[in-house]
Parts: structure tokens; sequence; C-alpha cells
């Protein structure tokens, strides 16, 4: 594994300050991973022993149900308790995206002197190899540079976001009591999207039928438990009511965060999981060597091009071009 | 490209029948392709000549706005003009999934005799090589079996969700008066979403505002508009008002998709968006493939469970396997 040609001792001397606790280079290490340039891989191989101390929290949902506010709140709460924390902001509506390392922290309510706290938001577009994979290696980055815990944003209810989800040792599904939609959704998949469920704003009207709709999923969910599944008898996830914005709800999310952590740990199903995504992982990085391999290969050379106009010109199917360039292209990749 | 050893002849009589218009045959061949089973390929590659005569419509949106309300008002009104229409829902909570088709015939309010329509759900999991390229082939065998327009149904605002839309000719988003904050993560991302927007459940209060949202949203895309950007000066997308329930502003919905599809066909514009669609398929088909042989060679062999024991142990990292299994498996998959 080697960064392009003479950036070798760049990428030393990044890893070398990483270790010295630098957050300059803990920047320029996430931009490298971000973006996919030449060395990046170098510099995750060479974290990767010190990968699996933070604990991860995946905190998902539809827009503007207050999962910032909810970040903030909890980012204030792990400071109070002395544990040091980073925020990886995947939503584009989120306030922290965007804004400048300083601004946020100022807006956290925190110290700018505290550097138990990094804030961190990350492109939605043209993570180079996909989002998922991306914020798992940034998670890793932020994960071997020391942080107790790891906080990652992302908006939506998609395929998407479970991905990235996928990412978190505990995932937080975040919903309004006006989510009623949403819960049928995610009934009607009847799939396991969380560790705990956060019904936000719970001041409002219908709070608590929102409440009892995602009781009864996790009720037909554990019903129709598979043998082999991930949430063993031992952890039930809980239903949590907060409203973000008074702080009420908060202490209970937390505990529950760290209850689950300890579950996961006692039982052995935090090792599991982990041991599970370091396989997806690695096959996700497989995968993407092989397409950057095979495409570096074969883009820009005229048998591609030749090829793509017979199919867009109906002489031969996607099919039998893409038999074609892989009997082709796994040998030439090879060299 | 063969299928199963032996199946080839059972592959060759269902495109037959496919050939003669057999419906059959054409839900044995959705479900063949759903779960890539052996002969999927064969059976896509064979079809791909007749592929390009349907429009596709791709109706996308958070859940509850009415999608597919607006869908049967689609299909009726367009079975109302002699067009002959078939239905692919990939939402998980459309009440096209998992019923029977001749019961969405009738509820649909169509004769079941009415050889001009045909629904299909899609299963939103198990999708062998992901959903996106599984629905683009689902459309595909619909356009090649002859239907004249193909509508994609999907639910959410994702990532994944917009690779899905970008399987159609003409995108349409359906928003309701209440989506204000989905529109917040719309001109967050300043993304190009979709040709047409649809406000739906009009007659409530806020459709004004939501209205006024997008189009502010379409003008501030129109004005970052990059040079050779996929909406040419010739296309504005208009944002439609609609009632579903009642069928108000269905017509106009249906002007305007028909008139997206006369503009893009003048302009050349559809024919450059199958052409990227094309490229972009047979960039998937090739990943796809790859993916196959590449894991086929490895898996069940002692050499890759060792290393990813290795991994789990911290012995090595997955950069460093990746590397590894890339640089054999290419030589061993061209065998």
């Amino acid at each position: 594994l080697v960064g392009a040609k003479g950036n070798d001792s760049e990428i030393d001397e990044l890893i070398a300050r990483l270790r010295d606790g630098d957050v300059r280079a803990l920047a320029r290490t996430i931009s490298l991973v971000e973006n996919g340039r030449p060395g990046f891989e170098r510099v995750l191989s060479q974290l990767h022993r010190r990968v699996g101390s933070a604990h991860r929290i995946g905190i998902t949902g539809p827009p503007g149900v207050g999962k910032s506010t909810l970040v903030e709140r909890l980012v204030r709460a792990y400071r109070g308790r002395g544990t040091t924390v980073a925020v990886v902001a995947v939503d584009p509506t989120s306030p922290f995206t965007g804004g400048a390392v300083l601004g946020d922290r100022v807006r956290m309510g925190t110290s700018s002197q505290d550097s138990g706290v990094f804030i961190r938001s990350m492109a939605t577009r043209g993570a180079a190899g996909g989002l998922a994979i991306t914020t798992r290696e940034v998670c890793d980055v932020l994960d071997a540079f020391g942080f107790e815990r790891v906080v990652v944003e992302t908006v939506g209810i998609g395929q998407s976001e479970l991905a990235i989800g996928a990412t978190a040792d505990t995932a937080v599904l975040v919903l309004v009591p006006e989510s009623g939609d949403w819960v049928q959704v995610l009934k009607a998949g009847v799939m396991e999207i969380a560790d705990l469920y956060v019904v936000n704003k719970s001041d409002r009207p219908g709070a608590d039928q929102v409440v009892a709709d995602v009781s009864d999923m996790l009720t037909i969910l554990r019903e129709n438990l598979p043998a082999g599944a991930a949430h063993p008898a031992s952890w039930n996830p809980p239903v949590i009511q907060t409203v973000a914005t008074t702080g009420d709800g908060v202490v209970e999310l937390i505990d529950a965060v760290e209850e689950h952590a300890r579950v996961m740990a006692r039982t052995g199903e935090l090792e599991e999981r982990r041991r599970r995504r370091l396989i997806t992982h690695t096959r996700d990085v497989v995968e993407r060597l092989l397409r950057q391999r095979v495409w570096a290969a074969w883009n820009g050379q005229q048998r591609l091009a030749e090829g793509l106009e017979r199919v867009a010109a109906g002489e031969t199917s996607p099919y039998h071009l893409a038999a074609e360039i892989i009997d082709a292209g796994l040998g030439q990749g090879a060299d």
C-alpha cells in the first residue's frame, strides 16, 4: 500500500502528527479519506490497530425531527460526564454542516478550547467510494485518534441511511409525533432499524400514539425474530420520549445508550457486531479496490469506448459486454 | 451467457412465451430477474434489443403524500387515452405491494380482463445486486414486453431512492403542504431531483408556501446550472398542484409528463439520458459480475476465512487483505 509517488513521507508525517494528538492533522486526515486522495488507504491501514475504543452512536431520522439539537444535548451531557466526543454530520440540513469547527463549538455551548469535542460535516455528494464506506472510515479515524464516543448524524430513512447506520454500535432512530407515516413504512418493511427509538418533541399532541405504534412494531419484530437475530432477548429496544429544546429526556437517552453499550459488551454482541462490521468493511474495501483497478485498466481505452458504443447502438447487450470486459479485464488488472 | 446447467431450454421457452405476449411468462421473468436466479442475465440480454419504446415515469416522495392514489389516477387516465401502462411499486406501504395482480386491477377500477395494465411490487429487501439495478432491469422487461408507459413508485428521499429515480425518463417528486422540512433538505443539497414537482393534497393549508419554496429551490438551481446540466433551458420543471383523492390536477400532471417526454425527444435529451442510463447500467452490470466472480472464487476458501480472521485479530488491516485478495483473485477469476 503506497501513496502517490513521492507522498509517502508526507503520509508518514501525518500519521506521526495524529499519534501526537494534533487536531489539524486530524482534520487533514479526514479530508484525505473523504476525498479518497492518494495515500488514504495507507493512513487507514496504519491507524487500523488503534481502532476499536470508541463507542459509535448513529442518530438517524427524517428532517425536522430535531436530530441536531438532540446531538448538541448529547455532546454537552457527555462532556459534563468528562467523556470526549466527536460528531460526524452527514445531514445537509444539520447546523453543524458547513460551519467552521470553531463556530460549531461555540454554538454547542462548549469552550472553543475544549479539545474533548470535535465536529465534522461530510459532503453528501462525491464521497468517492460511496457514503457508507467513507463515513465508516472517517469514524475509524476519529476512533483511532482517541475520542471515546463518535456520533454520526444522518437524515432520511432510506436504504443508504440504514447502511450508514450500520456503522454504529448503537443505532438511534428519531421520530416526532407527526411521524406516523414513517412508522407505517417501518412496519411494512418489518425490518430492524434501531437499538433505541426516540420520539422527540414529545410535548406535542400525538406523542403517545407514535410511542404505541413503534412499540407495536417492535412487538411484531420480536415475534418474528429469526434465529441468530441481531437483538437477542437480552436487549429490547426502548422507546424514549424527549424534548430536545428543553433537554427533557436527554439523561434517559444517554443512560439508555450507555446501558446498550454495557449489555452489548456483556453478552458479546458488541464484539460480534464489530466483527461483522469489519467483515462488511473488508468486503467493501475489496470491491472498491476492484472497481478502481478494473476501471483504471479500462477507462480511456478505445476498447471500452467502442464497447459502450456497440451497446448504445444496440449491437450488443450490457450483459455480453460485461462478460467481455471482465474476461479481458481480470487478466489485465492482475499485471 | 448461459443459465445454470440444463436450464437453457427453459430460458429459451420463457423468452419465446414473452414474445407471444404471455402475461404469466412476464410474471415469471420478473421473478427470475428480481431474485437473480440462474439465466436472468441471459433473458435480459435476449430482451435487450426490444428495450426502448416505453416512457418511464418515476414517482418518488415521503410516505403519506398519496403517491399510490396518484399512480392509480395516472393509470386510469392513461387507460382512458388508450395507452398501456405497467406499474412497479418499490414502496412497501403502497397498496399495490403484496397484493395479487387481479386484486390490484380491481382496486385500480379497471377491468381484470384489461391486459393493458400490469402491476408488480418489488421486494425492497434482498434484491440480489442492489435495488436500483434490479428495478431498472424489471423496467427493461416490462418495456420489452410492450407497455407504453412504465411507472415506478418509490418511497423516501434518500440516496437510494434517487438512484432508483435515475431509472426514469421523467422523474416526479411528490410532496404535500406539510413537506416543508423536506424542501429544506432539497435546498441544502442543491441537487437536481425531479423533472416535475407535485404538491398533492393541495386543498390543505400551506400548499402555496410549499409551491413557493420548491419554486425558489428551482430558481437557485437554475442560477447555479453547470454547463451541460441535465435540464437545458428548454425545460423548466413545473410545480403542479393536485388532489389525488378527487382527481384535481391529474390531467395537468399527465399532460406535463407527456409534454416533458415530447420536449426531451425533440431536444435529443431523451436519447442522451437513455444513453447515459445504458452506460451506467453497463457499468453496474460489470461491477455486479465482477463481485460475483471474485467472491465466487474466494468464498468458502480457507484463504479468505483465514484472511478475515487475521483482520479480526488485528494482525492485518482490511486494506492489506484487499490488496492480497485482488492480486490473487484477479488472476484466478479469469480462469
